[in-house]
This record gives structure tokens, sequence and C-alpha cells, in this order.
């Protein structure tokens, strides 16, 4: 099998990030070939996390057919904002909790969307039918993009998978995720006015 | 929660049919007020599936938005292979093994998309999931659809977990799927040829 690459949508928030490195993992034990890669550099909230948990943040790349023929996409479906020479290369899979728009596809491939609030939160439930662990670092990262996505469960797009998950990723990662998740939440803004005043 | 129509595409196939019957009776025990219906009349293999495993064909509709807001497809995306009247209506569910054509939603919506060779063949994975019975003349018709779709999983479609799934229904259907898998074939090329002369 050629490698793939996987990766979320350009602008990279905290699950975008995430369910890159995430899903590319349980790929990768499912016996794919596949890196995580990014369309754009951390933002800060991104940052703190994967310093939080010691995972290395994926390498950026501007274009994917250069590489590879075939990728995966999380977080994600529409072309404008994919990698910017999607039209040449073979989605094969796709994991993704927005609405579905302008995707089309030449050939049958793997999709799976969930209307709940985070990528993360669906691939913690592709772990568990896969029997997969999930390693405590990984686990505190999908917990990272699920508090990102729903603001600490508050925002209106939270569900009760969402709740479910981040209870499980908590224990997984051993933290206190309300603890955690405010901090996290105020790196990421506290960064952001600091690098607007600069 | 309001009751949505589950349907295949237009002309209805085997899997067309059957993946509604089947899906809407999972979702069903998913909590979920459903009901199967069809974009057409079975055509001669399904009728004699149908009346094999004693079950009822679906209710044909023209059109869907004079009945529910809602729906959920099967065996389809492609909404010129759909009913009439979907652009008035939200999709809420797609179980599919086709490329994504022309496919646009407003909302996050559950889609799963397999690369295999029926429909049916990802429905019995999502009744595994769940933990739901499947009733034997379900399976039976689950196993006809795969059957149809895969001609006998000799066609260039079939993948390994088509095979396994027509081994796990035929066990549960209790039937001996090559001898009724010819006979249903022939049933559908015979009935097609007589109409075809008359
Ligand atoms: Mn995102
Ligand atoms: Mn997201
Ligand atoms: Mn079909
Ligand atoms: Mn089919």
């Amino acid at each position: 099998m050629s490698k793939e690459l996987v990766f979320g949508h350009q602008n990279p928030d905290t699950d975008a990030i995430v369910a890159a490195k995430a899903f590319s993992y349980l790929q990768n034990k499912l016996g794919y070939d596949t890196e995580a890669v990014a369309l754009g550099e951390p933002n800060a909230e991104t940052q703190f996390a994967l310093k939080h948990f010691n995972e290395p943040a994926p390498r950026v790349i501007e274009q994917a057919g250069n590489e590879v023929d075939a990728v995966m996409l999380v977080d994600h479906n529409e072309p404008q904002q994919s990698v910017s020479d999607l039209a040449d290369l073979t989605v094969t899979h796709v994991v993704d909790h927005h609405r579905i728009a302008n995707f089309n596809t030449a050939q049958p491939l793997w999709y799976t969307a969930r209307p709940v609030g985070c990528s993360s939160t669906i691939i913690l439930d592709l772990f568990k039918e896969n029997g997969i662990d999930i390693p405590a670092n990984l686990a505190g990262l999908m917990l990272s993009a699920i508090i990102s996505d729903t603001l600490l469960l508050k925002s209106p797009t939270t569900t009760p998978a969402d709740e479910k998950a981040v209870k499980e990723l908590a224990q997984i990662a051993d933290v206190d995720y309300e603890t955690y998740g405010l901090e996290m939440l105020k790196a990421g803004t506290d960064l952001a006015s600091k690098s607007d005043l600069e």
C-alpha cells in the first residue's frame, strides 16, 4: 500500500492538527502507511496542548501531489479549505463533523461524518470499534481538541457524545479536564491577544 | 423526534430496497421513528427475494416533503438518483458504497460510506457495532442484496468484507447462499427476459 498523507483544514485549529495525528496513528495500527501533516503552523492554543502533552507539531505542507497520490482528510471536506492540489489527488478516507459541500470523488471511499462537536470525538469511537488503545499523550491531545471545538463543553454544538468522550479521554490522559481546559483556552486567548499587539 | 423516511435510489435494485428496510429497522431499534419506502417497484429479482423471505415490499413514494421534513438515504447520494423533492428536505443520515457526487448539505449529518460491494455489507457492521440482533428474514434479504450487487461474490467490486458478510448472514438466515443465490439471480434474469418479450 502506498503512503498517504493525513491532514486537517487550512488555518488549522487544535482539532485539525490533533485529528490528523490521531487518525494517522489509528490507520497505521490498521496497516496503512500514513503521515500526519498540517496545512499551516499550529496556533497558540494548539502549541500549548502539544507542549503540555510533549508531542511534536506535524510537518507543514503546501501541496501533497509531489509526495503522494492519495490522502485522508480530517475535520473538513470542502476543497477550498483543503490542500491546494486536492483536485489532482485521490481522497481515500474522510473523518469530519461539518456539513458536506462541494466534495466530489471519482471513486467510492471511506467517509465517516457524525453530527457531533469535534472530529476527535468520532476518532475516539473508531479506536474503540477497532480495539486499538490510545496512548496517554494522544488521548490528552484529543481531549484538547474537544475542549477547543466545544469551548469546554459549553458551545451549542456540544453533544452527549462529546461529553462522554471528554471524560473517557481525561481518564486515559490522567488530567483534570476542567482545570487543564481553562488553562488551554486561556493560553490561546492570551497569546492571540499578545500577538495582535505586536 | 419527527418521523423520517428511509429510501434507496430510483429504479431500485435489491440493495436499494433491502438496505432501506434494514437501516430503518436498525434506526427504529436505536430510537428513531422511521419508515422504509422505495422510489419505484421492486424488480423481478427483488420480488423473488422478498417472497422467499416472506417480507413485504416497501411502499412506493413519488415525493417525501408531503409527509416528512427529514430523510435518510441508502445506496445512493447523488440528488439526481434520489427523490424528486430532495432539495426541500434535510438529509440526516446516509449509508452508501458509491462515490460522492453533487451531494451538499446545509448542516452536519451522519454519513457512513465504505468502499465495499454493497450497502447491506455496511449495515451488517452497523448492527454489530450497536449490538442489535438481525431477524432471520431480514438477514436473508441483506444476503440477497450482497449476492445481487456482487453477482454472488464474483464482481470486481467484491471485497473481503462482502464475503465475510455473506457467510455471517447466510448463517443467521439459515440458507445455503450459493444455491439460493443462483436461484435468485436466475429469477431476476428469467423474469426480466420474459418481461422484455411481452
Ligand atoms: Mn476545525
Ligand atoms: Mn473540528
Ligand atoms: Mn443500488
Ligand atoms: Mn448497492
